[in-house]
Parts: C-alpha cells; structure tokens; sequence
C-alpha cells in the first residue's frame, strides 16, 4: 500500500532537531526521494529554500486543485440560465465548501445591494410590512446544518442507458452548508395572520422573479430566512443577501434573492409547480406539490469514472440525506446487492442534513458491483430503480432516488451501471 | 423593530402572480421605496431588469462583503511572518468559511506540489516509511467538526488596559472548521512503535521548518492528519497538502505542511516549547507543554466598536469551545456578573467544537455590561480575568481564557472593558 524503506538505511543518528536539522533535510529527503524513484535528490524541498506567500486576508484553494469546480451546463445564448454541479466525487466529509455549492439560476446571478434590497410580506396578513436587511439582522437567529437538493437532481437516472460520467454530474444538485438566519415564523407572527391564509407564495428579486407556493404550515414549522452560509453572508449564487431555506424540501423552494412573500388562501400554480415539478403517473394521477425530498445515498468514492490501481484495501466513502429527517442506517453492497453490510456514520449525523458513511473494503481483483442504501428516522428504504420506476413510471424527471450501482472491472475501472 | 406600512397602501387586487407581476413590483416596491425614504421609487429593483451574472466554476463573496476579512498584523520585511485574525465579530454559526480562517506563520505559505511532497515517519519505530499524498488518500479516513485555537489567542486579555478594538482581533485566532482525515493511529500501527517510543516530533515543510513534541498517547487517541477542510481538500495557509490535527490542543501543534514524523523518547525542546510556550508562574515554577485549551466564551453580537441603535430587543450571539471536551452551559450576564441567565445552545453541540450561543436582551437604555462565561462536560467553568490572573501571574502571554465584558453605554456604543 505505500512505499517503506529500511530504518538503517536514515541517518538516525543525525535526526534530533539542532542544528543538524538541515543535514537531516538534506539526508531524509535524498532516502526517501531514492527508494521512490530510483533518483538521490540532494536539496530539500524548493519550497523550505525560501519564504513563503504573505499573509492574506480572504484566502483561496490551491494552485494544485483547479481541477475541483463545479461542472457548468448553461444555455450558451443566456449564460445564467443553467446549472452547476458540486463535485460530490472530489469533496469529503458533510460540509460543501460554498464556493462549491450548486446553482440553478433562471436568468443569472442578481448582484443586489444589500443597503436597498427590501422583504414585503403582504397579502392575508394583519399588517403588510417590509423589511430591510439590517432590520432582519436584530432579530434573533437560528443556525442549522443542512442539504438542499434540486428536484431535478440524478435525473439521468431515468435514463434507459446509465450515463457515463463522474458521480457529481449526475447527482451533485445536492450540496449542504451550515444556514444562520431569523425563523420564518417570527415574521409571519409579527406581520399577523388572517384565518383564511393558507399558502405563501414567496418571490425572488432575480430577472426572472422566480417564484414558488408553500403551505403554510412548513413556512411556521421550519422555514428560515437565512442570511449566512458557513459562516460568512451568503454567497450571491446562494440568494445574497436573503435565501429562504425550507428543511429538506426540494431546491426550488429555497427561494433565493428572496423579496416578497405574499400570503394567499391558494397556491399561485406558478411555472414551476405546474409546468415543471408535476409528473404524470402510471395510474393517470398526476404528482404535483411533491415537496419533500426522499431519503437517497450514493457512494463518492470509489465511483465512477475513477479507478483502482489494483486488489487491496479501498475505503468505501458516501453520503446519505433524508428530507424526512434523520439517517439511521446506511447499507453497503459490493455484489450487486446480494449481501448487505452496515456503514460506519460519522458524527454529527443530524436531521435533513448530509451523513457521511464509510466501509473499508478489500477487493479481490474479481468484477465488483457497489450499492448503498439508505434508510431515514420514518423507516423509509431508499428503493431499487426498477422499484421506482414501476411506481413512478416513465414520465419522470423529479425525485430521482433510487438506490445507485459502480461496477469495477477487473482492470480497476469504474463504470455506472443498472445492476 | 421595522418600517411597516398599512395593508390598504398595497394594491392587493394585483398581486397575485401572472401578467400583472410586473405592475405589483413596481407598485409594491414604490409604496416600500416610499415608506422608507420618503421618495417614490418608480421602477423595480434595477437587477430585476437584466440578466444576471453567469454561472461559475468556484464562487466568491458579493463584492459588497468586501469589509469581511482575516486582519493581518505581519513584519514588513517578512511580510509571511505574522498572523492573521477571524473577523468572528462578522460571523454566525459554528463554521468558519476557509478563506477566513485564523492564520500563523513563521516563515510564510510554501506552495506545495503535492504530487512530490512525502509525509516521513522515523526514529522508534519497527518499519521508517514515507508516505506520498496519494498513499494517504487511500486510507480509511474521518471527518470531525472542531476548532484550532492559537495558544496566544486573547493575549491582549493579560495588557493592564483593555485593548479596544474589534471582537475577532482580539479573539479570533480560533476558528472552526470540518476536518478530513487519517487517523494518525493507523500509521504509527503500520509503522510499528518500538516500546521506548514516548514523543512524536512533528515538523512541518515550510521554509521555518517549524517543528513541536507530541506526547504519544495524544497521536494514538485521536490525532488526524487532515487533508481535507470544509469538505474541500486542504487550504494552503492550513497545511496543504497535510495537516496534522489534534483536536482540543493549541494552535502551534497542529504542524501544517506536516512532512516529518519523528518517535522519540524525549522531546525536541524546539523552539516553541522552550522559548515560547512556557511561563514563569506566581510560584516560580513554570508551565511548559499545556497543550489543551480550557473552556472559553465571548460574546461576538454586540461586541466592541459595534452599536446599539436604541434601546430594544437586541439578540445576544456568541461563541463557546473547550478543548477538555463538550459545552454543557453557557451563562450570559447583563449586568456585569451581578446575575446569570443560562444561553440556549444551537444544534450540533460537539467536542472540541464551536458551539453557538444565544439569548435575546431587551436593552432598556441603561449602561450595562455583558459577560458569557462557559462550563464544559468536566466541569471546569471559565474563569473571572482576575482569578486567571491570580493564578497565572503578570507573565503571561499563552492560554488566556478569562471571561470578557463588554460595556454598553448609554448612547449605544459598546467597548472593551475589565469588569
């Protein structure tokens, strides 16, 4: 697994820190440099031959990981109509750094003063009001960490043939942060609420005023008007300066840029609630207002696109998330679902927010067919796809979650496969 | 608390969503426009207007978050030499973004290739091995929340004056991030320990060479050698390619750039815990290798050189970590220490972690002095300024974790005081 060299053949004696530090950088290195490539090199490192880089005051990634961005599919005759994807397959851990976080965008990334931009509630409410981002941030706040998943994402899976591409081009429209904002329902409850209001219809400030309907009862339990992500104020692609965040809803109800929020007795059958995110079923009936986002999990590593450099120890890594709550238990199949084994959960696993799953898996060379399989706090199994196919029909586009097959060849390669 | 304006001003009969969208913006945002500036503002928001910005492969904070970064303080003639402070006073919830977080170099950020940089482990060993990046990625691997705090965060806390500036200046060489990573054990096991092995020197491959004495049981228990933050692989200025993490211990000894693991049965007596690091105390002892941060708080909302704009509802925001372990309280005082309400706690509350606090004060208008003070899961409650002082003597410099307060004047303004 990793290349080692004999302890006599380091000048130990010379090892202590002091002043034969230098000769040990100069030896250690030449050793080790040796027995890995067959070279002596015989200077250190050319980077402890000099200083470094200044302090900085907002600090960026590594020359060396320009590779990791998020993969752009947009309309080339309207650049902010699109979407990019998180490079599930590159990060680890729960949290996406925001500079990874997914887009969707209608008609581009609004660039909003954050000194003008204004919240109007109105509608079925006691007192229409309006709200300026500084007003917002005197009331008091609640962080929370937690995915947001498009309702579009894996759509390939629907797909007769399984896409050949890496695991976060089909499925990274999921990402998740740590949200900091003032509850939704302390709004609503200082504005004041008729009796007959039913719906809210909140509103983007984007060129296209994206808009979405939400019951109310999800806007008084849950819901969140966030102003930070990880930390810092949100990202422009995430909403700057006020996102509305609904725990484990589909994406396009986390309105971003969010400007108005109009109470209403009835949904506004908005394009996307009618034209988009209704689906014919196999019965005749049609889903619509199909919020809630299943429970889904994916391997990231190894998978595909990547590829075994050969039989040994490879650590299986993935995520797992339920809009229904917490993860409970994460399954892992390396033949094809045959057998089953129990993941390891990182800590913290939290309600409707991503769970990272590990198993150390040793290969034997033979072909291999990896599975995971989720089951969240309600006791929902993330299904096989002919079961949600069947269910679900061919007409689907949503709500993509079955459970996702990497087969490895023997040449170590990894492909995505039905299985 | 906010502008509001009476239902009746906004013409509800158009604001349902269809084609008169347009005309509700205009006349919805011209009533708001009015309320507040007393101008009407014709038109909707100018970028509602046209399209917005394209998508993109790594994002980036609004332009007008531009006051939002790390304060340096560095050497004019080696501009790497320094450190940089967390704006935590800016911030909210537990993450620290990793283009914030908190920075201490000797000698500047080297701009590692991680394809030649090697991890060495030598000295007491059965098997002396060198590890390459890709070698480490292989290994089953962890990811935890946690905090790094410099050993000489606060340090302006022992000053006979109270400094006034900013929260994050004083306090913010702590900062909070996800961590990925192999678990030290693993590799130490594979190496081998031969049974006189009681030290692990680690050094780091910038051009100072910076190296600290690990006590071993603290590298088997739950040391990591991170290669990943916040889900992304490691910033430079946090030790890319390699980190090594040892949650709950000072700053200096999570060795960035880490290249050189040595077993030893004594210490290095390295610079930083001889020179550095350790204190003459009150009794003439001196303390030398405290490496775990005790329970500490701060209020980071309101806090000096903010303002209060009137008496009123003012939410009380902060921050508490222990290096021993879990928070399990966080009292906040308003009356500088006289009494204590307990703070709610936000989810998740994890060891060694940020944890973020909160209480909502009713501000009446009178001079007031605002304390937190944290208790974490042994029991240990953060100390009074005096009683640290008492103990500690006048030369400290290292580990200050007293309470702060924060006096709230009668115009508002907030500043630093010893109370």
């Amino acid at each position: 697994m990793k290349p080692s060299f004999e302890p006599d053949t380091l000048p130990t004696e010379t090892l202590a820190s002091g002043p034969d530090r230098r000769r040990f950088l100069k030896a250690g290195l030449a050793v080790t440099g040796a027995a890995l490539t067959g070279s002596v090199r015989a200077s250190p490192a050319p980077w402890m031959t000099r200083p470094g880089a200044p302090l900085s005051n907002y600090g960026q990634p590594s020359p060396h990981e320009r590779a990791v961005i998020r993969w752009v599919a947009a309309n080339a005759d309207a650049p902010g109509n699109g979407v990019s994807w998180t490079p599930l397959e590159r990060l680890e851990g729960i949290v996406t750094p925001s500079g990874l976080h997914f887009e969707r965008h209608h008609n581009g990334v609004p660039q909003i003063d954050p000194a003008i931009h204004r919240l109007v509630v109105h509608g079925l409410v006691g007192k229409a009001s309006s709200f300026g981002i500084d007003d917002l941030l005197r009331y008091p706040m609640i962080s929370r960490l937690g995915f947001i998943e498009c309702g579009g994402n894996s759509n390939a899976g629907w797909h007769q043939e399984p896409m050949q591409v890496p695991a976060g081009n089909l499925h990274g429209l999921a990402s998740c942060s740590e949200w900091t904002g003032v509850p939704l329902a302390t709004v609503l409850e200082e504005c004041g609420l008729r009796p007959n209001a039913k719906w809210l219809i909140a509103e983007g400030a984007d060129a296209a005023a994206m808009n979405v309907s939400i019951p109310l009862e999800k806007a008084l339990d849950d819901a969140v008007l966030a102003l930070y992500q990880n930390g810092e104020r949100l990202r422009p692609e995430n909403g700057y300066p006020l996102r509305l965040i609904l725990p484990g809803w589909e994406g396009v109800t986390h309105v971003k840029w969010l400007h108005r929020l109009q109470l209403a007795e009835q949904p506004a059958m908005a394009r996307n609630e009618t034209a988009k995110y209704t689906e014919l079923l196999p019965s005749g009936q049609s889903r619509q207002f199909s919020f809630v986002m299943e429970a889904k999990s994916l391997i990231t590593r190894p998978s595909a696109g990547q590829s075994l450099p050969g039989p040994g120890l490879h650590p299986i890594s993935g995520l797992a998330w339920s809009g229904r709550g917490t993860i409970r238990r994460v399954e892992v199949s390396t033949d094809g679902g045959r057998t089953w084994r129990d993941a390891m959960l990182d800590s913290p696993v939290l309600p409707q927010c991503f769970t990272r799953f590990r198993l150390p898996w040793h290969w034997d060379g033979a072909p291999a067919v990896l599975k995971s399989r989720a089951t969240d706090e309600t006791g929902y199994i993330q299904p096989e796809r002919q079961t949600l196919i069947a269910e679900r029909g061919r007409h689907g586009y949503f709500h993509f979650n079955a459970i996702v097959s990497w087969a490895v060849a023997v040449d170590g390669s990894i492909s995505h496969v039905y299985a």
